[in-house]
């Protein structure tokens, strides 16, 4: 970006100008991508694989705010989370479309950033921008991405797999995406009663990450594969650990018990939620956007998990009748509830 | 539906419970799909095919106007739409994915009326909907659908593969969608500042029925199978014929001419363009939404198509110096002008 700020209105490229503007900046990288934009529609060869499908779509004021959230960054976390899903299925993402609706608020040069953010994550990632679609919205920005991936069909992790007795494992730690978001809205709140007023951000850097530009854990696919380990059951965490566990459980017919004192957190949440009078546990239960995953192995593969940093045995999976307990640091025993994230009710 | 009109609000199922009403209605038919909804991503087994993808993104107040146009009709086109795309890469569609994003002022029951459209298409064109995303927005309805399709790697069509003094051909008549859209804005109009009077639709079904319950070419592929007919290029015509036309031959590198007295068209559309004082050749060249085909042929299959009441030669390809021509009835000779339909200027 050049340090003048100009400002070029989308109707005067128009939606073929702007779609030339972006297919002109994204190359194809992967052997499976046959045939990217500029045709009626992508071409893809699986190479002998399974294909997996995931859609999601971002709207402003539901689930981003432009005020503190950069459009580069914002691109970044589309496509991750579409990734994320992808992972979640013990898949290689491969390929994905991008539809964007936009009103004439935004000039071109927000598409270029947005886009920015986009390829930026799809290089990190390996990944293919094929096709797609752009128009003009009445109000605000939507963003409804479509990621691919590529499995061998018996390497597919589904949600529903898991085993009674099998140990339920974490990837990283959890609620920081969440008191990230906290951090913002506070930030935003005192602007607004004092716009002159710097942000206070110091010491918040890992959780701000965490939620600006959260990563897919590709490493851990890898890992996985490398340990020779697969999963029974997989899921990634978007809506708070206490949600997926019990979307897993329920896919599997089981029951679930996890233990407090495992779960993962980083030390920067755990003082951020004391600050803000929040109980950490309740907000890696229920905060959502953290993007790990969630799996279950048998107990005779807990060896290729021992002592890793990148996972925590947090807990088990029990039979049906013994229902989703969470048992506190004291040995207390709660019945696990998911306040989750819920879209239609933000609002 | 029922005939005492219920209103349950979106908050009260909240998205999981939306999300399960959903799932409860779609089954999955395709052999392909081997995971649907309630995973974190959809399963694919792609049989040996490669795999076509196009995504398209429906706006409320862009693309369509929920004063005229029925929820479910809507549902349908939003399908339909997608397919035709899938269609014009010669492969068979298999797969959908659905996001949707609606505000607080729809019911569930707009839910439920817009997924009926959606899985009468899916039904209609066997087709799965295997995946989706369902949120709120803060202004309005925003459907975006990717569509996923199966083809052998020979027989994929590309619009690049036109060779001179190939056939231009197209499938259908020309012009009907928009002259219905003008019908349909005309009562609009009239009802506005009359609500008491009663539309005045007679002696429009055809046209009506093309812009509200547009159909994809299914047929054409099937009949191109038989006929063992592999057009050189193809694209689907949503933008106007004059539009998708230079799009074919720009990919193609090539030029192309068209004859005005050739361009299909239904009497209706005709009749109703002079109503409305609008040459017809124009609302065929640019009106869009037609969703017919548009290929190219060797001369040596002309055969093929001769005397077909489903196929119209209406041009050539041409060398790449001649550019686009539009051939009118007296024989003289204009250059073809894409006015076609651009999102980001229309509002």
């Amino acid at each position: 970006m050049s340090d003048t700020v100009s400002r070029t209105e989308l109707s005067a490229l128009g939606e073929f100008g702007l779609i030339e503007r972006i297919a002109s900046r994204i190359q194809i990288t992967q052997k499976s991508s046959v045939k990217g934009i500029g045709d009626d529609a992508a071409v893809i060869d699986p190479q002998g694989l399974h294909q997996v499908i995931t859609t999601d779509m971002l709207v402003e004021g539901v689930h981003f705010d432009l005020s503190y959230v950069p459009l580069k960054h914002l691109g970044y976390k589309a496509i991750v989370v579409n990734l994320s899903d992808v992972y979640a299925m013990n898949a290689t993402p491969k390929q994905v479309t991008v539809a964007l609706a936009m009103s004439n608020r935004f000039p071109v040069e927000a598409v270029d950033e947005l886009y920015e953010g986009m390829l930026f994550a799809c290089k990190e990632y390996g990944v293919d921008i094929v096709g797609g679609d752009t128009c003009s919205s009445t109000s605000g920005l939507i963003i409804s991405i479509t990621a691919i991936g590529a499995v061998e069909k018996e390497n597919i992790t589904y949600r529903s797999g898991a085993k009674e007795n099998d140990l339920l494992v974490v990837s990283g730690d959890l609620g920081g995406a969440y008191m990230g978001l906290q951090i913002l809205e506070r930030e935003k709140a005192v602007f607004k009663s004092a716009p002159s007023a710097q942000p206070d951000l110091g010491g918040h850097d890992y959780i701000l990450e965490r939620q600006l530009k959260p990563e897919a854990r590709k490493d851990v696919i890898a890992m996985l594969a490398e340990l020779e380990l697969l999963p029974s059951a997989m899921i990634d965490i978007s809506d708070g650990l206490a949600s997926e566990a019990m979307h897993l459980a329920h896919k599997s017919s089981l029951g679930i018990r996890i233990y407090e004192e495992k779960i993962p957190m980083d030390p920067t949440t755990i003082n951020t939620a004391r600050d803000f009078n929040l109980d950490p546990t309740t907000c890696a239960l229920n905060g959502g956007e953290d993007y790990e995953l969630l799996f279950t192995i048998a107990q005779s593969d807990y060896d290729k998990v021992k002592g890793s940093p990148h996972f925590t045995v947090i807990g088990h999976m029990t039979d049906k009748a013994s229902g989703y307990q969470l048992v506190d640091k004291q040995g207390g025993q709660h019945e696990l509830k998911a306040q989750g994230w819920d879209a239609f009710l933000k609002k």
